[in-house]
């Protein structure tokens, strides 16, 4: 793994990717042709097909990661792709619907190098997108009980992690009351994890893997779904806002509780009570959030982020390898998600 | 049916009513109980349970209408109202979602006597609440794919509906871009009969009757939802405040095009041409909201919405005789739908 090189190289299973992708945006178009013209305009909008005036944009819409998990998943378990097609156009419309939302909760006006959604839009017509997105992801698995299983879990816990992901927001950096890493691993798990667990559960139960293999491999999905948030947050604070897309230092400023900060202040190092100091009297203006960037690699943040996130990928593909040996492909995908720059 | 005299009784199948809503609670409290507890407190207060303090609430939570005909619709096919109680939980909690949602769309500040959720909470924690509101919803039914078939078709009408109501805010009164009594009609039967479409046919698939009957039970939801959009539509323009909950005229003011609106300009009587130039230049003041409520009176757009819901509700009822002929107390509770106050 080349995760302490982020600016490495590009996603692993780069052959198989592209063909997942191939396979993906037919059916994903033809999942959204069903919208009311109007949501249909922003979908496309919100999945990278166009920009804000409904012509063809050519950018950064999405990997495809959680698609290419779910066909490569079928694969492994002796599928065609194709059968886990419903699944893979699921969980990318349920990634696009909780970006839609997201950025709504979070007032974020930046995604992919360009407007929210709701900037591009305004907060109905935005939020309305996100459940048409939703509704169709859903209306994919109907007919597949297995599968949905998995699907409708990852809701749940997607919305249960974006909840505490909000609530830790109120609460204190340090004393009784502070996020522990543990309610950071378990929201992660939640908010990042789920979606991939799923579209891996979901790729065998339609590839007709059994319920064991699909069960291993949800948790393979939430391990790396902690090592991806992990990762999202450390370019939240070190990216490049050029490649990620997204404004530099927004987490700081807004009280997120992210890994590498609560990792540094679990150290009680000098550098960390500094940290400690600055966070609590609130940081605002961009010396005190540099200040406070500096401070969390100082006291180790960075390390500890880097070392938990290459943990829960080394736990992923470890459990991998013992379910499914052969997958290369699916391997070579789930490696090279926390390899990432944007 | 009594739907002349709105204020003239309570639901129909009062009975039948009351033992579903026994039925319902512990099942809906018990689904609501794995959010987030943040969540769940804000669940609470849009299902009507709480006051937006958390402190218990004894108020109007909703008349329950949908999860009953899910299970008086499986009791309709010789099982029990328990089997359909699944499907039952769903609808309330999709019913709770929309709300949720569309408060924050159309920027209404109250309902049911209260606060929206998203006043009493904000913006962003009230959108997740109401998703939230719909994973659960989804989870309910991820097992039984007949019950869910009718759900996710619901939930992709419903969407729909709402864009293609919105949409029509942006549309002229008159000339060729006009909305018609059909786009209406589509746009109602998808936003407010979908849902009732799909708390039956689930019911019926739950209940273990058979897909002929689950899909005809579908076709009534849809019809009895035209005419309780109706109904609704008569409500904001005549109804009483002090009894929907609601203020009056919202949507006249808003360009909402409504049924009884949309009826009296069909007529091209005087009163329907003075009634279109006075939408055309904009309904802002109240003296312009009260004139335009009596002009479409006066140009027998309220007869007229009267009639087309009378039509709906009685080719509901028909299609309901005909289907399921000894249903009474599922009968009772469909016909007392449109009869209703608030």
């Amino acid at each position: 793994m080349n995760f302490s090189h982020p600016a490495g190289g590009p996603l692993g299973g780069g052959g198989a990717m592209e063909r997942c992708r191939r396979l993906l945006e037919p059916a994903l178009r033809e999942a959204v042709s069903v919208l009311h013209p109007w949501g249909a305009r922003m979908a496309a909008f919100a999945l990278g097909w166009s920009d804000a005036d409904g012509r063809p944009y050519q950018g950064d819409g999405g990997k495809g990661v959680r698609p290419a998990i779910a066909m490569l998943s079928a694969e492994a378990v002796g599928a065609r792709a194709e059968s886990a097609l419903p699944a893979a156009v699921a969980v990318e419309l349920v990634h696009a619907f909780s970006l839609a939302h997201d950025d709504i909760i979070d007032h974020d006006e930046r995604r992919r190098h360009r407007e929210a959604l709701w900037k591009a839009y305004g907060v109905g017509p935005a939020l309305l997108t996100g459940d048409a997105l939703l509704a169709l992801a859903v209306q994919q698995l109907a007919g597949a009980p297995e599968a949905m299983k998995f699907l409708s879990a990852a809701l749940v816990e997607l919305v249960h992690g974006q909840s505490a992901d909000m609530a830790f927001e109120n609460r204190p950096w340090r004393g009784p009351k502070e996020v522990t890493i543990g309610e950071y691993t378990e929201m992660a798990a939640g908010k990042t994890g789920s979606l991939l667990g799923a579209a891996a559960a979901a790729g065998v139960a339609l590839g007709g893997g059994t319920p064991e293999i699909a069960d291993r491999m949800w948790t393979v999905g939430r391990d790396l779904g902690v090592a991806f948030q992990i990762a999202d947050d450390m370019l939240g604070i070190w990216g490049d806002p050029g490649v990620t897309g997204k404004p530099v230092h927004n987490d700081l400023r807004r009280d997120k509780k992210t890994l590498p900060v609560l990792a540094a202040l679990a150290t009680d190092s000098p550098a960390a009570r500094e940290l400690s100091a600055v966070l609590s009297a609130g940081v605002t203006d961009e010396e005190s959030v540099r200040q406070a960037a500096r401070l969390v690699e100082q006291a180790g943040g960075r390390t500890a982020a880097q070392a938990m996130a290459d943990r829960y990928v080394s736990a992923a593909l470890e459990a991998l390898d013992e379910c499914l040996p052969n997958a290369t492909d699916l391997r070579a995908v789930c490696a090279g998600l926390v390899n990432r720059t944007h």
